[in-house]
């Protein structure tokens, strides 16, 4: 597809997320870690504008000089910026704003891509694209968790429930021991963090073709899970303590049945359906208590193959660190990932908040151990 | 005025300041004693619904069963609610929706008062129209907070700058020492912390006429103010140094000149004009400095009635405590006033935001001392 | 008594308490109010040193120049100076170099008194003999309050209780209304804050002989006093909830029984003692409960001549401001008490751990309303 | 050497390390991860008695029933405990009573060992004995910590100076791309962590022969190091900033010179002496300037036998994980380390403060990336 072409599609998926909205939904920021609406629609965009237009396109005027300020997320290189905090404060500018904001860089993006043979623009613009995916997925994940805060659970869609997969098949897979070769060899878009092909020595392991169930977990919980100390992490006991967990995120105990919320409202939780929004430590208790473990990053980059994935995040048991020979790019985007190599577990494989064609079996996600509100799953190794 | 086309009045009072704003502007709250627009606007609703047409007209009918929980603000007569801190976390209801309490709200209102001559339900309607009218002042504060607090600085409406009036007179107002009354005395509507009307000593006083102006308050900043420890209380030291303060709230040093945001925008600093936006700590200091003290606010009730009030609420040097023989009501009106009565300070006056014939003299009005998002001013005692 | 005498006298109190602690017991510091006894013995010796021998006595030499740093606990016209948090983090200057600097200091001043006869000096005299007695008091409390919240409940001294006291009559006082003078009047020595003596005009009230007794307040408990929130102000509210308070400090329900933490060890409670380590929240609860309410400092002052005092510090409801007239010194002993007057409540008396013939029936004493480490109580007004 | 002579010599030690401090010195806790001396004096008694004499003395008597309480560290498995931040508000039991309890426990161990030949207890015995010997590097560096943030910097000892080594050699070792085979495989004591010895692909790579020097780190300050964020993690770079970092804990810049404290007091840093008290944040943020990297856990381990190591733990660039087949203990001991497998990177070698004979290239030390109060340092890697 030609990249006009591939930008355009890829822009308008963002608006048409966002059109189930209310304009109040566009504005509310509940946490810290999750982003307005209207905020990731104005992001993205000043992304094209920052790394595209600015620099590239000559005479190119800048939509409004406020919105570096407002609208740059966390790159120091493109100077000062809003707290992460403080998103949700700025009622203005308002979402029509930022709508014509779009159109205005959209408008620009696309004369400019028209005749386009520049390949560092190309990947640039590639870049961009790969980010807005990404943005995609936070948009699901941050309306949801707006709304699943709201103690009158309000609709996205009466037809949105991405909670309702099941595993199509049982198994497992064998890998033996041996030297592998991991990392991104192929020539479409990565990101920088999977670069630095390299081999590395993985011990025989089993692992499950299957991905937990809700079910499973509600055996879990029922067992004691979340009282019994020696399943836990030492900061996951902590984190369980202080928080007062008993459950994953978003499932309620209503009249002694699990109910959960889910973007199409609050619904009876599917015991067969697979699990999802637990975050490290309840992945680690749990593969504890089922006297298993969680996968290294390279053994489910090696079998996954042999699997079916892209339902769920997957948690590893790999901390984010740097791939021998990693290369931080110069400048703004040199921070893309690099700078978050610490504190941070590794999430393989994508999930059904996931954008069409974003994924592949070496793409590295990763998040702080305490966090769900993606939709993160969790698969066994004996 | 008959007493439906009164709350008539006040009713619509509050939608029309509304009326300006876009609606990402009902939904935000910035910080916790700010509440977003269209919370006040369901909450002043709830009040009519829960004390007047819920206990007394037949057969009604809640609008929404979960509003209760959603809108009340502080009655634990009345019931759970959500966290005053999480008001802005509620995208839904929709402002539109909101709309749509207030007008079944007031249909069935406007109809149950129309031969209404039930003293205890006037009672209650007027203490509801009170309510509204102090949530009115609320509404213009917390939008000002909201933008104040805007980067890019948002104007409300160009011609609603609210702190530009000048003092129209000068000298001071000489007051004997004796014995004085104080407290409502009328037939009108009063709070239950303004009665109890009792006597009190009050030694000879001069209090001033006119009310500190910007001028004189820059002339304390540029004297060291904020930096000279012997001026302030201990607890406005820590909170000048904790919140590294160096001028009222609002006001910005751009390029050596002061500023401050008004609701039409940002402007330059009138020294002739009022100040407003201090705290108790602030005007404490201010006092200090000029060698002379705030009135009590039995001081001020005396000697009001010889010199114009009404442009900001003053500052008093009174804790804010029950009246000899003050009674609290029973049940969740009891909760309105007397359980506030701690660790605040009293004000006299009103401000420009106050709703017209809102006020008296005898009006007890109370902040925390370190509060300064009111209309609040300062007068001096010799 | 000559100046000399007394100064020995009071001094050796302070070093005579201390006699029962362990070299362990002077060092900790458990909570930011309580102060380590270390530090109490530094401190009254380093305010004899900074404001007489310093200015006053030629040619004296400091003991250590690091001592004003380390011991100055709140006069910033005196200099910079460790948080006072971090007081219990100084293991050094150890106990036996701050009883070093006690003789040093105490050589110095016994000389310097032996033919002083200018009052500024002698006033300063009695007023650094004054803090040292205010300090002894917190030596008491300092000391039980780390007790107190040790595991293993310490004994300080196994013939030291003091909440045994029991009320000696019964019956009330009836002060009738009219213009009452204030303030202190004598030749004696008394703090600034009891200056301005003035005229205040007071209603008919009728005030107890008696302090509420342990037995009362468990007739308060028991009928469910910390769970009904019509009894308490909204901070009280708030306070009992964020700290899952039942019982006043040092309470313990141990099977079934009350027990409270004495300086003798822990102990049944017994319940025709007199209550204390109440806060001014729990003060005012009870008195809701009892639908009676607290006295004003004015009503007190009034009536203490017609009953006996000075077992508990009895909570007003009177917020700790400045009277008419009140004159604040020049340079650091303008901030003793002045600074402090916002956000606290009066308190009326003395205490079983207040030094003898250091208050009287116009002393001023005065805590943040959630504080109750003070041997605090109260008596109730109809 | 007889297990009974070797129990005797390390726990003599951790006494014998004391000896310099006042008694004030034992009891202080100045940040929760630093205990009070006598706090560690007593733990490590009540780790023989909890987990040797109760289990496996017949008719012993615990010295104090109230000890597992105050001296029970993080082992949930052994009862509840106080928190970690309480250990220093607890002046007694005093020190005196906590060196009777060594003695008491002394005495039954040594009787109890003299003619052991069961290999459970023997094994016990030398997992205490390890546990003893990680605690007295915790004293020094506790001791250490709590001197060093008192404003006089006590002398412990005026020959104590741990920062004064330098690098004895220069120069780098080349290692060759292949399998390398990494965890314990001796016959002595290891620690769980270290064991599932197993393979590893290693890249090639060059590891330098010395650590880095107080100089080179001055270099890295004075070009501007602690204020380009380009260097920084994301974490380290909000750490830097919460905490205005500008130079490795104890240092500080008086008249333009660098000074640190050591144990023997306050000193100027010497430029050619080895790094120490950096963070793993300062650690990789040197690594960056230098365009250089960490070496991973397995890199260090495999190239150790070719330098000198032993003065600083060394930060690598691996979090701290479970190794291959991990088996973890059943009861408490399996809490010693499996429990702390998350958000903390590993540290290998041994420093200065280490007991002898404590280390080996295998052993796993593990911190949070923002700790720098042990005598850590920083090896590159090109």
């Amino acid at each position: 597809m030609h990249l006009s072409l591939k930008y355009k599609e890829i822009r308008e998926q963002s608006v048409a997320f966002c059109s189930h909205l209310h304009i109040e939904d566009y504005a509310i920021q509940v946490v810290q870690f999750a982003s307005p609406p209207k905020w990731h629609l104005a992001h993205t965009t000043w992304f094209f504008e920052t790394f595209i237009l600015k620099p590239y396109l000559k005479d190119y005027t800048v939509f409004n000089p406020d919105y570096n300020f407002l609208f740059n997320s966390y790159y120091n290189n493109a100077g000062d910026r809003i707290l992460q905090a403080n998103r949700g404060n700025m009622s203005r500018p308002t979402t029509a704003e930022i709508l014509e904001y779009r159109t205005y860089v959209d408008t620009k993006m696309l004369n400019f891509l028209e005749h386009q043979t520049d390949k560092t623009i190309i990947d640039l613009v590639i870049l961009g694209l790969n980010h807005e995916q990404q943005h995609q997925e936070l948009l699901v994940t941050d309306v949801k968790y707006m709304f699943g805060h709201n103690p009158i659970f309000p609709v996205y869609h009466s037809d949105y429930n991405l909670v309702k997969d099941h595993n199509s098949t049982t198994g497992s897979i064998h890998v033996k021991a041996g030297i592998y070769t991991v990392g991104y060899q192929g020539n479409g878009f990565c990101y920088d963090n999977e670069l630095g092909v390299h081999q590395v020595y993985l011990n025989d392991f089993e692992i499950l073709n299957t991905l937990v169930t809700n079910g499973d977990y509600i055996d879990f919980i029922e067992s004691g899970g979340y009282t019994d100390f020696n399943l836990w992490l030492d900061d996951g006991w902590s984190w369980v303590n202080a928080n007062k967990i008993a459950a994953p995120l978003y499932w309620h105990n209503i009249d002694k049945e699990w109910h959960y919320y889910t973007l199409s409202g609050l619904q009876k939780v599917d015991h067969d359906a697979i699990l999802t929004h637990i975050n490290y430590y309840e992945a680690n208790a749990f593969a504890e208590w089922k006297d298993m473990r969680l996968p290294t990053e390279f053994e489910w980059e090696v079998a996954a193959q042999h699997f079916r994935w892209g339902k769920r995040w997957e948690w590893t048991n790999s901390a984010y660190l740097p791939y021998p020979n990693f290369v931080k790019e110069h400048g703004a985007l040199g921070e893309y990932n690099g700078k978050f190599m610490s504190n941070k577990m590794v999430l393989r494989g994508a999930s059904v908040a996931t954008s069409n064609h974003h994924s592949r079996s070496t793409y590295r996600n990763f998040f702080n151990p305490s966090e769900s509100w993606q939709f993160t799953g969790l698969r066994l190794v004996k």
